[in-house]
């Protein structure tokens, strides 16, 4: 399983959309917080893999291009550990 | 935007896997209770376009499949209505 602790250095890039607590500022993005980590995982990794295609999708392929399957893993572990 | 009682009444087949207040069972899959509902109908909207594809999401194309636009609106009142 993720490092939650390493995952939350590397939620800076996330916060702008998915707040500061995983929790969402704008409606049209999920809230993360409480998340289930198998699932967050899950979905980063269909974004990297382009299995998530159009509209914001686009946006979160961006972001996520550049994490490896460990930073991967503690962002998941770091939002699932949130209170939802 | 959609109608909680009705999007209930729909929620049916969502339970097996969302469980049912929306808390799942299967941590693979994510928990909807509480969850955004601009968010949750972009996503379902997502699965019936087909911008989603590949393992999971396989499934949930199959359920969105016979969904009106109502009927996503509907459910996605429904889940960000319930106590995450």
């Amino acid at each position: 399983a993720g490092d939650a602790a390493a995952g939350k250095e590397k939620s800076a890039g996330c916060m702008a959309c998915h707040g500061a607590e995983g929790k969402v500022k704008v409606p049209m993005y999920p809230n993360l917080a409480g998340q289930n980590a198998l699932y967050l995982q899950h979905a980063l990794q269909a974004y990297k893999k382009g299995e998530r295609n159009g509209g914001q999708a686009e946006v979160m392929k961006a972001y996520v291009s550049g994490l490896s399957d460990a930073d991967i893993a503690d962002l998941a572990a770091y939002y699932a550990g949130l209170k939802p």
